[in-house]
């Protein structure tokens, strides 16, 4: 893979990937309006509508033309595979509900704040994905006995810490021929709109979203580790900026609320009616099932009911009735799953600003 | 329409509506992440999905069932009429491309800045939308000699400006009148999706996207001007804090360049091949056609090719070869319409940041 090194403009505020305590930025703006979030209400629906579901583009939209489109499978194989949307279509087909989220999802709250896409809290979505799995098809290829990752990579191309390279990213051939690993074409029953990966994208249940790439056009087999940008540089448990830290896979378990009542236009700060509220929302986690979702009503913990999950790899709904009083509240959820990690109420810092599942904060004046 | 004054709290930064040099606040990055604008490369397509389609709600997207759902015409008619969503899909069906824009596109540019929803540049799509004709309607229910002006009110209800209302805007009987004013239940072919309206929405072509009211639930003949928030206090030309201000009506011409080569992750910033680059881009306006397009290489300003519109009401794509030099240079375009009308190159400010079509600035690297 080619790598040419750009020469980049120093932004005028924050560097993009270094902590600060300063004003969000227009560049941070600008990714703020292009990757947007799951409004929180949409929590309501089981499976998120197309348009809802977070997305995450990191450079821009590839238009890619099915015709001509052929996904390449070769590298450390037996034999090499080129495969065109018709041959995946083919193959046998499974339809699952997976939660996928932004591993930055929270990242905007942390304090000091990693300067990358400032994501609030809503970069989630549940869709029906329609596939085949990877797993037969690598089988069929026949991986090298030395083959050690595959590497996926995308169509779509450009700059991130000074390297040009496509999206790319790996998972370990132990990894990639897990069963619901799988090569998606279909969401929500519609062929995959263009901005999540239209032909074919890549699936990793349970894990974080990039690993998910979009746009795939082909699966390399290495004998090596792979160190491209998004899998050795990005996507790092770090506590400064100095590596190597911990690679970023699975997603830390985590649930939200709907937020009760109106809001206010600008602050989005809710007011509810006094009486009995349905407070709602959904809990997931890529690191077992999830176990228990408590509310907190002004820093008092309590259970809510959970209903069964919508598939293995999806989240859970979970509901409560709040007696509300006249006055201002503070609403928080968490949840626990089945590895026993539980959602914490303050912050764990990290220094890109990955997997922060503090527990969500709801303000509310009862009237 | 009953009014509930809310006691808000401070906003520790900017107050929402007055302009500021300040930072960006926590408040606007939430509503910019919830209302994404279209990622420009989207310009692509003569029609736009629906999941790139600008979106602006207000308040929270209501969940309507089309099922117990009635549209309610009253007020000041011969006969006040209740229709199911079947009884609308059984009259008359139109199918029109629309471009519909944000009146605050463009405001997060403006200095000083007016403190609201901060789009950028992309608060625009252009959507295949299907409907009835309101005029029919509006003469089998009959309206009195003294009705003035219809109000169009959604399901979406929340604060803003301290008032507490559901979403209502209203149009004078003769803009009403209009042949292309439709009440549209699908977008695209599809049922409209719940965060464009579902089940029925407003569609005023030509004008800025707050008239086109979602979630209609009803249509009041009124024999006085109505005076709601989002009539008689947004949604203003104005130079300060006191108004009366000129309303905001028909969207102002404006060109969009898809920005060529590929970006920087975080500062979106282009790099180009040296050679033959294809510009393109899309230009309309609610005051007439479009006439003319240039484009502004380096402050040099030459005539782009413009394709034919995709119909009244929509956008039209425009091209141009760019021979690009290596070095750095400033792209821009500017489009004119037939009211003879043309984009500024240096912002025209107003107080709440409405119609900003100064024209676009895309600085690339070509290497």
């Amino acid at each position: 893979m080619s790598k040419h090194h750009v020469k980049q403009r120093a932004s005028k505020a924050a560097n993009p990937g270094q902590p600060t305590q300063g004003p969000l930025t227009h560049e941070e703006l600008q990714l703020s309006g292009r990757n947007h979030s799951m409004p929180l209400e949409a929590l309501h629906d089981d499976i998120t509508p197309a348009g809802l579901h977070y997305l995450l583009i990191h450079f821009d939209i590839p238009h890619v033309s099915a015709e001509t489109w052929r996904l390449r499978l070769s590298g450390a194989v037996n034999r090499s595979l080129e495969l065109s949307l018709e041959d995946i279509k083919a193959r046998p087909a499974v339809t699952m509900p997976v939660t996928l989220e932004c591993a930055g999802n929270g990242r905007s709250l942390l304090q000091p704040r990693p300067v990358s896409q400032p994501w609030v809290l809503g970069a989630v979505g549940t869709a029906e994905w329609t596939g085949t799995p990877l797993a037969p098809l690598l089988e069929e290829a026949g991986l090298a006995s030395d083959a050690v990752e595959l590497v996926f990579t995308g169509a779509d191309n450009g700059i991130q810490g000074g390297v040009e390279e496509p999206y790319a990213r790996s998972l370990s051939v132990a990894e990639a021929m897990h069963p619901e690993v799988m090569l998606v074409y279909a969401m929500n029953g519609n062929p995959l709109p263009k901005q999540h990966g239209f032909p074919l994208r890549l699936l990793v249940p349970g894990w974080y979203g990039m690993a998910s790439v979009k746009w795939l056009t082909s699966i390399e087999a290495v004998t090596s580790r792979f160190m491209g940008f998004q899998q050795a540089v990005a996507y790092h448990y770090l506590q400064g900026p100095d590596g190597p830290g911990i690679p970023v896979s699975h997603i830390r378990v985590r649930s939200l609320m709907i937020p009760p009542g109106i809001p206010d236009f600008y602050t989005r700060r809710r007011v509810v009616d006094a009486g009995p509220v349905m407070l709602h929302g959904r809990a997931w986690s890529g690191h077992g099932d999830v176990e228990r979702v408590e509310v907190g009503i002004d820093g008092e913990w309590m259970p809510a009911h959970v209903d069964p999950p919508l598939g293995d790899f999806a989240w859970r709904r979970w509901s409560m009735v709040w007696v509300a009083s006249p006055g201002e509240h503070v609403l928080r959820c968490r949840a626990m799953d089945t590895s026993g990690a539980l959602q914490p109420t303050e912050q764990v810092w990290n220094y890109q600003g990955i997997g922060n599942n503090m527990a969500q904060v709801v303000e509310v004046t009862v009237r």
